[in-house]
């Protein structure tokens, strides 16, 4: 065996995301103990949500996301993140497609307290 | 108070990362639950060692990463991440400036079971 089949494998963000053909269904490329991380693809509005259970991180990777709450709201570009504290209610928004990761701890559903049809499939992994 | 008074703010890798005089020095900039996003500069050796207690997950911002392991090794470059498994050794090394994200349980050591000189002040934030 020589060193390079001894290789280990990178996660690529982009390379995930072309594995991702549907908006707002998040795909799981590697937890970090009870954590996982997240790739999804989104456009458009989701509906307003908490976490009752947990913090939730966005990192940006594509894209301008808009999460709004009730007393305001953020925006988030490439290179950038921020975390919404356990149990705050936020509405994620993006006026044209947004590629990210979200960082949550493993369970966490999407639609969070509220559920609902909009709620997705849970720790699908690609 | 106008709807501009109420923006959030994101958290800028690149505006963070020119806070960070020296390399190999780690800073805090958010947290999810137990969890921190720490940014780093990094350029040249480090030294064996593993983390008894935790995964390590490195995101890489720019330049190019590698981590050898005692079986082999991973080069990680911008927009690709890395989870180093719980007591798992390994030693991060970038011929050129590397910076990058590392998310881990808070007090988790850089220099893990080895400790030693190379020990950076842990909790710092930026």
């Amino acid at each position: 065996m020589t060193i390079a089949d001894r290789r280990h494998a990178a996660i690529n963000f982009a390379d995930k995301l072309k594995l991702i053909p549907d908006l707002w269904q998040p795909r799981v490329v590697a937890e970090l103990n009870d954590n996982q991380f997240k790739l999804v693809r989104i456009q458009g509005d989701f509906l307003w949500h908490d976490h009752p259970e947990t913090d939730e991180a966005f990192i940006v990777i594509d894209g301008l996301l808009r999460i709004d709450f009730t007393d305001g709201f953020v925006e988030i570009g490439p290179g950038e993140m921020f975390v919404v504290p356990k149990g705050v209610r936020h509405k994620p928004f993006a006026a044209d497609e947004v590629r990210m990761m979200l960082i949550e701890p493993r369970g966490t559903i999407n639609t969070g307290a509220e559920g609902g049809e909009r709620t997705a499939q849970n720790d699908l992994w690609i």
